[in-house]
Parts: C-alpha cells; sequence; structure tokens
C-alpha cells in the first residue's frame, strides 16, 4: 500500500507523493500557488499555537501590518543593497472594466504597491511613529501574515510564490539589547523545531555573502532532510540601525540626544512543514509528530455485522471520553472518531498516508474483551507497532505514548543528523571529490545521498564563487567553534573558522 | 480625562479619536490601509478563537487558499452579474527593474491576478477537483485571510482597502441541506455578535437588491450603532448552485446521475470591532467586553516611596497568582501587571482610554490592609466605579464580577436597540418626514439620531432607487413577521413584509 516512488528509487517525486497522499497541499489553479488543504493546515494551527505563546511569553505582542508597500519604500534598500531580490507581485491597478466583453485592469495607481516579500520598510515606518523616546523603547512586536515571492520553481511548502509566516520585528535602544534578542528568539526557533517539530537543528551564524539584505548579522537553525539536503528552517536576523536610518526610527536617549535605534527581525514559515515531512515520513507516507498533530489518535470503528454497529460505536465513545480526560503535552488531547462511510481498512490506510501517530480499530471482538487493537504510525509493519490493548490500560497510559513517540522521532532524526556529518575530510582534494561524486543525483533526480560536512573556512570573498560552482553552499558557522586551525577545504588556504558545507533546499 | 470629542458633539470625529486614543489601530503610510495595533489585534485575536472553536465544533475545517485569482476567473461573474463589485487590486507584473535610477515594474504576467476581494471562485475551482461522489459532500471549510476592496473612503476597521476576515465555503448534495448551513452559521453570528462581543443583533433576509452577487439568498445578521445607523455585522449566502455551475462541481448522487452541489459561503471581519466601538465606547474612549478583552484586569502598583516597592510588587504578584487560578468564561483568566515606569495616574487613564474591564491600583496602604482598590471601566465616573475591597473577596468573586460586566454591557446596548426601533410609523408621508428631520446630522457630521423603522414594504422594483434618493437601507427582511396587511413605507402601496428601515454604515 506504499507511495508511487520510494525515498531510495526518486526522492523528489516521493515527496510529491507524500504531500499528495496525505492530502496536506495541493497545486492551485492560481499559478505557483498551494491549497493548504486541512491536514496541513492543521499543522500549521499547531505550530502557530506553540509558537505563538513563546511569543507572547518573551513579551511580543501581536499585530497586523498592511500587505502593500509602496514601490518608494523598495527604492532605497535598492539602491544600497545588492542582494536586493527583484521576484516581487506588483498591483499596477484599482479596477476592472468591461472593454469588447473582457474584463482588463484599470483604475491606474500613481504608485505601483508591492505585495509584501517581508515587512521590514513598512514596519520600520511604523516604529518611526511610535518611538520618540528610549522610554518607548523596546518595541517588541510580531506578524502571522502571508507574503508573496515570485518563485519561478515553485514546490509545495517548500518554495510557493505565497507562503504564511510569522515575522517578528522589534526595536530596541541598545546594540547589545537587538543582538539578545536576535539570539533570544533564534533559541525560540531551535526549541520550536527540535522539542515541537522533532526536527533536529544546527545554530549559528549565517557567512556574508548568505545575509539577508541589510542585516548586520543573519542567524538560522538548519536542519538535514532525509536526502542528506540542508533546509533552513527559520532566521534571525540584527539588523543593527541600517533600517532604523533608512526609516528614520530615532528616539532621545537618557542623555537627550538623538540616537537611531537598532532593530531585529525573525521569522519561520509554512516552509518548516516541508521541513517535518522531509524529516519524518516514510516511503508509506507522512508520520506527524504528535505535538503537532492534528488528530493524535483515531478511532475506527470495524463492523462487521450491521446489529454490532450500535454497541461498537458505544464502546467507541466511552473511549473517547475516557481520553478526552486526558491532556498530553499540557494541551487537550485531540481524537477523531472516524464514522465515514468507508471500509476500516481504507481508512487505516488513509490515516496511514496521512500520518496520524496512533490509529485505534475497534470491533465487536475488542468489546466483549474490552480491548482496543492499536496501531501506531512510527512502528508501522513491526509486531511492535500492532497491539491488541486492555482499553484501561491504553486510555491510562495515553500521555507517555504520545511523550515516548514524539521523543523517539527526534531521537532517530537526531542520530541521523549526527552519523551524517563528516568532520573527517581535511583537504581541499579530499573535499572536491566527496561532492563531485555525492552529486549524480541532482543531475538525474534518482537518490543518492549527501553528508553535511563540517570543516575549515577561510572566508575569502571569492568563496560565493567557488560554492555556486560545486553547486554546495555554506550552511552555517556553527557557534560552537573547535577554535583549532587548519585548511580551508574550499580555498586550501590556512583558516580558523569551522562551517557546516551542504547542499540544500 | 476626556477625548476631543464627544459622541454629542461631532460623531465620527469622536470614532476616530477613540480608535487612536485607545491604541487599537492607525492609518498606514500604504494608502487606504490600517495598522492594526496590539490592543485591537489582540481584541481580534479573541474573536478568532471563539468564532473558531464555533466553526469547529461545527464539523469545519480550516484550510488556506491562494490570494491571487485569475483574471479569467472573474469574466464569467462579470457577463451575469450586474452588481459585480470592480473595484479590486490587480497585479500585473512580477518583478522589479531599475531604469534610470527608478524601480520599476518589469516581467508583465499574461494574465493579471485579483487579489481575492472574496474566494468563492477560487474555493469553487477546488471543490470541483475534490467532488465526484455523494460521498464526498459535504465539503466543509473555512479560512482566515486577507482580503482587498479598493474602497475610496476608507474607515478604521469599518471600511479599509485590506481587512481581515473569515470566509466558510461549503459543498452540500440537495438544496435543503445548503439552506440549513446558511442558517446554521447565521445562529453562529448572531450567538457570537450578542453571547461574545455583547452586540445585539436583528436577524433576517436581505432584500433582493442587497444580496451577495450570485446568491440565490443574503442572510444577515444587523446591529445597531449609538448614532442609530446599522451595521451589517455579518452575512450568510445560500448560493444554490449558482457557483457550481460556472465552477463545475459536480457529483454523482445516488441514483447514478450527475448533478451540480449546493454551495453556501459566510463571513465576519474585523469591522466587527468597529461594531464593538460604536456598540460600547463612551466619550472617556473604548469600553471592551470582557470575553474578548486582550487583559481583562490591570493591576496598577502605585508607590508613593521607594521603599515601599518592594512590598507593593510582591502582593501584586500574589494577587496575580491567585487570579491566575481563575478562567471565567471557560478560558484561562487575562491580566497584565503593568510595571512601566510611567505615573500610576497616566496608566490609570491610559487603560481607560483602552476600556480595559477593571483596573486594580495597589499601593502600601493595601498592602496594609489586604485591599484592592479596584475600578470598573463600565461604571467609570460612579462611586461603584471605584471600590476598594478585600484582596481574597476580591479574587474569589472575580468570575462573577466579570461576568456581569459582560452580562450589564449586553443589557445596556439591546435596551438601547429595542427602544430605538420605530413601530408607529404607518404612512409614507411619516415616514417621508421621520427622515428627513433626522437626516441633518449627516450633511454637517454633526450628531443626530436616527432610529430604525420597523414597517411595511411592497418590494417594488422601484424601491432601490426610492431608497438611495432618501439615503435609506433596508437592512432586512427579519425572520420574526407579523404577517399583518399594511401599507408600504416607501412606496404608500399595500404590503405585506415587515422590513426594518434605516441609515447605515
Amino acid at each position: 500500500m506504499g507511495l508511487k516512488n520510494t525515498r531510495a528509487g526518486n526522492y523528489p517525486e516521493w515527496y510529491q507523493n507524500v504531500v499528495a497522499e496525505s492530502e496536506m497541499a495541493e497545486n492551485s489553479s492560481s499559478p505557483g500557488c498551494m491549497v493548504i488543504k486541512p491536514w496541513g493546515y492543521g499543522i500549521w494551527e499547531r505550530i502557530r499555537d506553540v509558537f505563538d505563546e513563546k511569543i507572547k511569553e518573551t513579551d511580543h505582542e501581536n499585530c497586523y501590518f498592511p500587505m502593500f508597500i509602496p514601490l518608494s519604500f523598495f527604492q532605497k534598500e535598492a539602491e544600497h543593497v545588492d542582494g536586493f531580490a527583484k521576484e516581487m507581485a506588483v498591483v499596477t491597478h484599482s479596477r476592472l472594466a468591461m472593454k469588447d466583453g473582457k474584463l482588463v485592469p484599470e483604475g491606474k495607481l500613481e504608485e505601483p504597491l508591492i505585495v509584501r516579500p517581508t515587512s521590514e520598510a513598512i514596519i520600520a515606518d511604523s516604529f518611526s511613529k511610535w518611538v520618540k523616546s528610549y522610554r518607548d523603547l523596546p518595541v517588541l512586536v510580531n506578524q502571522w501574515a502571508n507574503v508573496v515571492r515570485w518563485e519561478m520553481r515553485p514546490r509545495l511548502f517548500l518554495r510557493t510564490r505565497e507562503f504564511l509566516w510569522q515575522e517578528g520585528h522589534t526595536a530596541h535602544a541598545t546594540a547589545q539589547e537587538a543582538e539578545e534578542e536576535t539570539k533570544r528568539m533564534l533559541e525560540a526557533y531551535r526549541d520550536l523545531c527540535e522539542n515541537t517539530l522533532a526536527m533536529p537543528v544546527l545554530v549559528g551564524r549565517k557567512p556574508e555573502h548568505e545575509k539577508f539584505p541589510g542585516a548586520v548579522d543573519t542567524y538560522c537553525v538548519e536542519a538535514m532532510m532525509q536526502d542528506g539536503k540542508a533546509l533552513q528552517a527559520g532566521t534571525s536576523h540584527f539588523l543593527g540601525q541600517n533600517f532604523a536610518k533608512s526609516a528614520n526610527i530615532s528616539f532621545v536617549n537618557k542623555n537627550n540626544e538623538s540616537e537611531f535605534a537598532y532593530t531585529t527581525s525573525w521569522g519561520v514559515s509554512t516552509r518548516l512543514i516541508g521541513g517535518v515531512i522531509m524529516t519524518h515520513a516514510d516511503d508509506e507516507g507522512m508520520v506527524v509528530p504528535p505535538k503537532i498533530a492534528p488528530y493524535q489518535i483515531i478511532l475506527v470503528p470495524v463492523i462487521k455485522k450491521a446489529e454490532d454497529e450500535g454497541d461498537v460505536m458505544n464502546y467507541i465513545g466511552k473511549i473517547a471520553e475516557e481520553l478526552k480526560k486526558h491532556a498530553p503535552f499540557g494541551e487537550k488531547i485531540r481524537i477523531k472518531i472516524d464514522k465515514r462511510n468507508k471500509s476500516s481498512v481504507d481508512k487505516f490506510w488513509e490515516w496511514t498516508r496521512k500520518g496520524a501517530p496512533i490509529i485505534c480499530e475497534i470491533g465487536k471482538r475488542d468489546v466483549d474483551g474490552n480491548n482496543v487493537m492499536v496501531k501506531e504510525r512510527l512502528k508501522l509493519g513491526t509486531s511492535e507497532g500492532k497491539q491488541i490493548l486492555n482499553a484501561t490500560d491504553f486510555v491510562a497510559a495515553i500521555d507517555d505514548r504520545l511523550l515516548n513517540i514524539q521523543n523517539e522521532m527526534f531521537t532517530k532524526a537526531k542520530n541521523r543528523l549526527e552519523q551524517n556529518i563528516l568532520t573527517d575530510i581535511t583537504t581541499q582534494e579530499e573535499f572536491n571529490k566527496y561532492f563531485a561524486e555525492s552529486n549524480s543525483w541532482i543531475e538525474d533526480g534518482k537518490q543518492g545521498k549527501v553528508a553535511f560536512v563540517r570543516g575549515k573556512w577561510s572566508g575569502d570573498a571569492n568563496s560565493e564563487e567557488l560554492l555556486k560552482a560545486m553547486k554546495i553552499t555554506i550552511r552555517c558557522i556553527p557557534f560552537d567553534q573547535s577554535g583549532t586551525q587548519g585548511t580551508c577545504l574550499l580555498t586550501g588556504k590556512p583558516a580558523t573558522m569551522d562551517v557546516i558545507y551542504a547542499r540544500s533546499y
């Protein structure tokens, strides 16, 4: 009952299969945009709720800023920033008119509007009105919003023209405070990825050429997908006074002097769902960590004779009531009784493809024996993954069971990450050879496996070109530096900096 | 310490003052769009959370559909619908380029994209892919999203180019089921308005000329603002097979025949916040119903001598801990200790303008006497509104106190609504005279008061023009019809239908 493609057979096609068969999302008639379906959106809601709590715990407040940004706001940025991204949706008209039986745009705007690719510019404009004195600082806001980047090769969740995200924006009186904020939210992302998504990450700083345009420093969390490629899961930017200067966010400090504020921004998006898929899904479909599963337990009635239906449904109702008294992870348990008019086998495979953590099948025999057939998605196909349990015991131990699944998923992914960071490549020659040989799958879309390489980098200005030619990237300069001397794997020059080299999404 | 303008002095200016002084929202540098600030967005989050629970209880699932809709999707609609709204943001380019030092739009799209004004068309397109058999029905989805309508006279919350809303969309196998759904969600809106926003509403059906384009029937909830004008608070549409036919949502029914589905849509928006303001705010600022207050209780330390600070903060911390054990309305209580470096008097007035339901001022004397100075926003300026209470008693009774405030707010607004529906106007002459005389404030922006008129309507085709000339509207045909005969107030013809006539936002 597996997917059309396996990870080993054709990884990119496998990914598309998982998304389609789990009914998380699909391509839309709106070019390059996706429809996020209930199962995918339910996962996003869980991620949002967990992280929103963290945002509020750390004293940020949610706001909403306009999605249309006047073109002139980008003019200065474009003048100053080389890496200025130009792929954006531009609104030029405000009306439709019928001409010769055809609708055409009319009402040309005096100034075109850009659909936000990110909101630094428009939010800095508000900050400049809100901040007058050091007493008004810090300003700590966040918004949950849709953003648009005109991707030419869209892929569901990973790269669509419109996607959903949160973007935090803050302004501070000192550089130190702003840098602390940047790192605090990076740590919040690490915690979200590891403890909620069960997706281990490496944390560090981006090299100069990978920074957000306008940032002094960009920090990131980087995850490893099952094909060994890296996925940037979240970024946190220390923007120094750059945006404050262009938008004039100035304040009177304690010494009665006018000064520019220091700002930060940080974001994670629906791309995280792509990361969760490529961290946990298998050849049968999706596997959702219990903490973010829209339903953690599915109760499937197995009715063999029509006259048993009353008993079975009654029994399932009672189990559901008992389960509802539980709050694994401190939140109301999420269960679903699947009453649809479909065979229980079809239901089982549907929820298996969706990756619901636990599927319980319950028939008349279970009613009579006070039992439940418990199937764990993570252990599908193993003897452990399919157990007949006493219903009372099953319910009593449900919190632990879900916690164990969550922990096992994290451990499995953590082991994969740790076992796939090569640290024994020490020369430029070995390095080139390694990435040349583990390159093949990129060429023909077939499975190959490419590990991360942790090694030296000189920081040389020509690195960007060399990396591009090799189709690899520096994912980050990890916080945990060895401090040793060595040879830059990329240039062969002496170097002291440790970095993570990898292919990436 | 009141607002610059009063309701009686200049109602429209008063409204702007409330929004500004409560820091709920402000105009943005993005023309016609608003920035929703933390206090306003917090209110929206509460509304969203309450209604989202209702959406899920009634078996709807949240999704997310693209905000860009290809122009061709509107072509058919435009051909068929007279009232087709043409004010929409049109995306025509996908890139910015620098020419002669200036950024200009480039990358002209083959087909322009419309930023969704509402999503019937793009969602029906998805439904047509999802629905094949009667077994796939009903489809019950909802999305929380931003939408755009190119308003020429924007007003914060009431009418901005971009706003936030939820839009539910469903497809059913029979007309009856779809009509039941339409009314179920209308009832959910009534419940939301009355029991969560404390804003009483009239429920009914829209006359033909006020229907949503493409709807068979549009139902609505209508509220009365303090100036006697009506505000449409929510609508629920029975779309029949109209959208199913244009998008080809067809299914094989139980008799193995192909049939078009019956669809519905329903929505409420951030406009509700405008309604809440004009239902509850007074000349001192906003008054927020406890159920949707971002903070229900503000604890303000009053420090007269620096050495008291430790004691006072300690005591406040303890009260906060005790309060946190409470869950009024079945949700965690929302409290804020206002530790900012500002005078307690300034804090009091700030939270008064914001309309926090309860403000507690606590100084050293209160610590010593185990007391709390409790100020109720709703009773500001009365002896009841300012009481020194035993802290233990105050905490113990907090759930009841908040519930009472919520109920009092509803009762007050309900009485206002009921007392301002005139039913004794029975002739066309009286009717014309009434609206001519209570019209003045519209002309000069000054206070006047105009009640709703409940009376007969003939349903004549020329009604729309007559209403327009009188600057009034038919808000709804209420469900509770008297069934009596009478004279149409608008045309003087015989009529049996009761309607609500009013000026409106």
